[in-house]
Formats: structure tokens, C-alpha cells, sequence
């Protein structure tokens, strides 16, 4: 028994390695497409600077996808860490997961390009919702077959799942404002991502002290 | 001893380190050369809509691709993880093993260009066997030489092999279909990989209880 | 609590993971914007020589950004190293960082084609300024949270934070020079990062003889 | 002194991982280069076949340069497993190995063009030279400073030097070839690629049984 330990430890790791190898080359490759204006249309210090300045809504676009794609490696970070050990099934949960993640630089191109077409929206959105269905579902199955780790305390499985579902409401909600204008959208995905980037421990911490809110912390 | 041992661990996982970066970079940029469609060309929502429709084609060769890809590194993992020490012949097995991986990205954009043609495909479908054969080859080869894990049920290395060929005579008998329709070809081969994404641990595991199923549910 | 700190632990090694995945793909693909000549302007051996020669300043600039690179990831590694444990805040100030470090490949290509154009300096000289902000933020953050190892010389952190503020400060003053000429503050640069590859345990290994040099020689 | 030892292994670890994503992201965009042919100028199975066999002179050079690769991840990798511990001078000289790794994909679109060069092919060569320095520097430097694990047989290191000088000598020979035709050059690199692929270990084991010729296997 302890070989299979050993085995099904190892395939976490690689999980992890080829995810971090995944997440590396989309992070990188999203601010690769922003690319400095052509030298024969540029004449002088000024007309450089209010070419750089055009381009800052590109850049925005490709801030609010490197934070997607962090919020979402943390996410699965923090599940493979309380994995006691995993199976093929989790893997290929995870693999379809990772799917999601090499489509988000093709919605970004395309919310960059179209970003006052609710069609782009919804699609980046719906790139958002797959990314969370891959972690509710890998979290699900984990939970049902007892691949957790055994000392975790027991309400951090539904904590974690009502986060989830909190956090693709929000985004599900932030999509809707599209009715009114993609650009209400964009700024409402953005205040969840960096609520979930900077506070999400807070109402953790306030009503669990100890062992829970440290395993929520990472 | 006991450093030949250490040298020849960090090696597997050198080798898996260089794979899970090799498969990783592959995976993101086969979805990269899905482009949105130009901004001139697209008049309102409708037309952004049906321009994307019309590129979901290509989108389900990359996703074939990606599926390849994952079938590929599940099994790559699974015999790595069963190696209880490399040697330098068996590493450069598996970087041939590596070079059908780099070949993959173009395969399948030459399948996405070309996917009526019958030569794209059979070139598609050459990719293929050469990864089986990779993994084939690198499985023969620790087998021979003694570098599997000796806890290992002594039927698992012949059903390791029996899988690959069977899997690879399936693939064969899809491009065969080719002389029909390069459509159908295709077709088949996406039902080969999703029965081995899905449900590959079935007849395994009922004709095999204890340690071995396990082995091979990696 | 061995749960947590082994939890914790794994977050560091995930965290080194996604940079080393960042920086890497970030180093290749400075030198991939270096194309080859076109065949159809080359005529001859001499042509093909000069060609290449002409291509030199922009390779100069390349090995400029890998350098930036190297020092970075050197920095990093020297401080993830000497974490006791890592937390979600510290992961998110990391991530930052890493953020700066995938706008690098941007502004070299930037600087690479406006080298004369002091806002095309200043640029770089920003994406430095964001690197030295975000290991000097990792640090405090580290220190103030008593995530170091306990083990560390108590005068370690301050000497860490006084040298990123020195090679800042030396930075900031390379791209003053930019008021002289841009290719003035291009070789300031170029001459402190080599100093700090070159040199940089120099200072630290006079004034601290024992287990806090070598603390710093990582 | 145990801190110490830990994190300078660890640093031997983050210095592999960036390798093998450096390596990995390389070998992987070398393939990339190779395009499909334009579905415009294709008419029908025997235009694509024959368009196909065209490229077939651009493949070998990329499996040229992909087996360099190869070839010196193997090298920097045994050299690695070898060392005891890590000092920032040895990871700046392995950084400048990196960087010559990252030039591969230059050298090599640049020799695919201009594969009837002197230029192109001597160019290519001292990207080779540049490679084997780097080794040869690491290795050095890790034996003067005694960076060395101590239970390696005496003679290993001076066999390593051996080694690299035999192998470049190889390739130096090879590209003096070119004053015949380039083509004589690129087919003598190929033969002594493949040598050191295939049969490196030949020599070693005939004179050096035990301990010495493990350590020279991986």
C-alpha cells in the first residue's frame, strides 16, 4: 500500500507541474499580444507617448485575464494541496480544467478586439463559468470518493464549495449588467476578481478561528 | 549505491519535468492559433456571433488535439511513475517520445487547414503512432532492462502493453475509415479517445481486484 | 499543525513552480523576436554577414532583458528560498510581481525598436522600478509576518531591503541619463547588472563574516 | 549549517526547474516554425503530399536542432544530479548557458533559410561552441570549489572535461567542412550528434566498470 501512496503522490505532483507549466505559458502569452505601435507611424517623443496611452484599455483587458488566471491557479493550487491522493478520474476532471484555462487567452483576444460586443462578453464569461465548473466539479468528486486529506476540519468541504458558487454568481450577475452596457460588465468582473484577489479571507477568519480559516488562507 | 539511487531518481523527475514543460507549452498553443475573427470584417452582434460559429470546426480539431495530448501525458506519467530508476538510454527514448509531442501542434494544424484531405490525416494519424510507439518503446525497454518497480504485480507490464497496442490498432482502424470520408475518419478517432479519457480503467478493474487495478488507474 | 506547514510548504514549491514556468518562457521568447533576415534581400556570403551584423543592437537589448531576467529570478529564488512558510497574501504580492515580469518581453520590444526615444526608456525603467517594488513588497510583507526561517542572522532582512533600494537607486539614476541620450542610460543600465551578476556578494562577504554571507550568496 | 545545505539544494532544484522550462518551451516552438502550406496554392491529395515532401529538408534541421537540445539537456542535467550543493557564481554561469540555449532557435530558422550559407552554418556552430562552454565552465568552476557530491570516483571529473573537448573538436571539424559545402557540414553534426545520442556510453563502460561508468550513464 504504501507504493500506491507513493504512485498516486507523484501524480499529483505532475498535475501540479504540467498546470504551473499550463498557467505559466498563458500568463506570459496574454501580455505578449499587446504589441508596441509600428516605428513608421510614430514621429517624436509625444506622438510615442499617445501611442502607448491607446493601447492602455488593451492592457487593461489583459490585467483583468492574468488576475482570471491567477484567482483560478490559486483555486486548484488550494485543492491539490489538501489532496490526500488522486486517481485518473480527478486527473482527467483536472485535465478538462486545464482546457478551460488554454481557451482564456483566445476570450481575451477576442473581448480585446470586440469589447463593446456583448457576444465577446458573454463568451469570456462563459470561459469564467467553465473555469469554475472545472474546480466545483474536481472539488465535488474529490469530496465524494475520500480523496481529502483526513485532518481537515469537516465543514471545509461545503465552505469551499459555497465559495465557488458565490463567487460564479457574482460573476454570473456581473455578466448580466451586459443588458446595459459591456463596459459595466467588464468593471463589475473586475471589482469580484479583486475582491477575491485581496479580501476573500475576511469573512473566513471572522467566523472560523483555527485550523478552518488557515486552510482557506492558502 | 544509495547515491546511483539518488542521481537516478532526480533523472525521472528531470524527465518528467522537461515533459510536463513540453506538453504544457504544446497544450496552451494549440488554442492559440484559434484567432478571433478581424474587426473590419464583422458588422454587429449577429455578425460576431455566426463568425464565431463558423471557427468552431477548427475548435474541435484543437480540442482532438488537446484530448491527444492528455491521453498521451496520462500515459507517459503512468509508466514514469512506475520506473524505480531511469538510465540514459531509456531518457532518450522517451525525448523521441518528446520530439511526436512537438509535432503534434503541427499535425493538427495541418489537419485544421486540410481536414477533407486524406493525406493531412494519414499524416495526423502517423503522429499518433509515433507517440504509441514512444510509449511502447519506452515501456519494452524498462521492462527488459529492469527498471520497473519490483512490487509491481507480475501481469500489469504485458496488460500495460496490451492496452497500447490495442488502443493503436483502434487508431489504425480509424484512418482506415479515410477511404470513406476523412470526416468519418475523424469521427472515429474522437470516439477512440474519449472511450479512453472516460471509461479506460473498466476491464481492468473487473478482471483485476487489488493492487493491480490500482496500478493501473494512474 | 504539521498539516498546515506541510500544506504551506507546497504552496512555496507551486509558487517557485508558475515562476520558474513565467521566467522561462519569458527568457525564450526575448530571443524569438529576433528574426533572420528575408531570403530575397540576401545576396551572397557578405550580405548575409552584414545582415547579421546589423541585427546586433537589437541582440544587445535582448541580452539586456535576459539579464534583467536572470537578476529577477535570482532575487526571487533567494527569497522563497529563505521563507519558513508562505501565506495567500504573500502568494498574491508574488503574483504581482510576476505580472511585472511578463510586461518585460513588452517593453524590450518596445525599447528594442524606440531606442532613441526617452519614453521608451522610461518605460523599461518603469517595468524595473515594478520588479524591485515587488521583491522589495514580498520581503517586508515576509518580515513583518515572521514567515522567514527562524534560523536567519537577525540583520539579514535589513540588508536584503537595503540592497534592493541601492541597485533601485542606481537604476533610477541610469535612467536619468536618459537626459543626455538614451543610449547613455541604455549602457548605465547594462554596466549595473553586470555588476550585480558579476559582484554583488562583494560588500556582504567583507562586512559579515560566517552563516549570513552565505545566506546571501544565493 | 543544515539551513544552510537545504537551501542551497533548493536552489539546484529551482535552477532545474527553470532549465527544463527554458528546454522545454525551445524545443517545442522550434517544431512551431514549421507552417502548414497555404490551402490556396494546394489543388488536390497530390499537391499537398508533394507540398509536404518540400518541407521535409526544413524538419531535419529542426530534429538537428531539437537532438542539440536534447543532447545538452542530458549533458547540463548529469552535471547537475553531481552537484552537492549550488553557489550563485555556479547559477550565473549555468544562467549564460540558458542564454545560449534561447539563441538555438534563432541559429536554427536562420540555418533553415540560409542552410547553403558559410555564415549561417558557422553561425549555428558557435551557438554549439557557446553550448559546450557553458558546460564546460559549470563543470570546472563546480570542481574547483569543491561543489562536487564526495563520493563521485576521482577520475569522473577530468573523464566529463574529456568529453566536452572530444565533442566539440567533433563539431569544430564538422563546420570546417563547410569550405567543402555546407551541406558536408550539416550532415557530418548530424553523424556526430547522433553518435553521442545513441552510443555515448560505449567507451566509458569498456575502460571504467563500477561506480564511474553509472555516474557517466545518466
Amino acid at each position: 500500500m504504501s507504493n500506491y501512496d507513493h504512485v498516486a503522490g507523484r501524480s499529483v505532483e505532475r498535475l501540479a507541474a504540467l498546470s504551473d507549466g499550463i498557467f505559466g505559458v498563458g500568463m506570459t502569452l496574454l501580455v505578449l499580444d499587446l504589441r508596441p505601435p509600428l516605428i513608421e507611424v510614430i514621429h517624436g517623443e509625444h506622438g510615442l507617448a499617445s501611442a502607448l496611452v491607446s493601447i492602455l484599455p488593451q492592457l487593461v483587458m489583459y490585467m483583468m485575464s492574468f488576475l482570471t488566471l491567477c484567482i483560478f491557479w490559486v483555486g486548484q493550487q488550494t485543492q491539490l494541496n489538501h489532496l490526500e491522493r488522486s486517481d485518473r478520474h480527478l486527473t482527467w476532471i483536472n485535465l478538462a480544467f486545464l482546457f478551460a484555462v488554454t481557451l482564456l487567452p483566445f476570450s481575451t483576444k477576442l473581448l480585446a478586439e470586440f469589447y463593446a460586443f456583448r457576444t465577446a462578453l458573454l463568451e469570456y464569461w462563459f470561459n469564467i463559468l467553465l473555469l469554475g465548473a472545472g474546480l466545483y466539479s474536481t472539488w465535488g468528486y474529490a469530496f465524494r470518493h475520500s480523496l481529502l486529506k483526513a485532518d481537515m476540519p469537516a465543514d471545509v468541504p461545503a465552505v469551499v464549495c459555497r465559495r465557488i458558487v458565490a463567487a460564479q454568481s457574482l460573476y454570473a450577475l456581473g455578466a448580466l449588467l451586459c443588458v446595459i452596457d459591456t463596459r459595466v460588465s467588464i468593471a463589475a468582473i473586475v471589482i469580484v476578481q479583486l475582491y477575491y484577489a485581496v479580501s476573500p479571507g475576511f469573512r473566513a477568519r471572522r467566523q472560523a478561528p483555527g485550523g478552518r480559516a488557515e486552510a482557506r488562507r492558502n
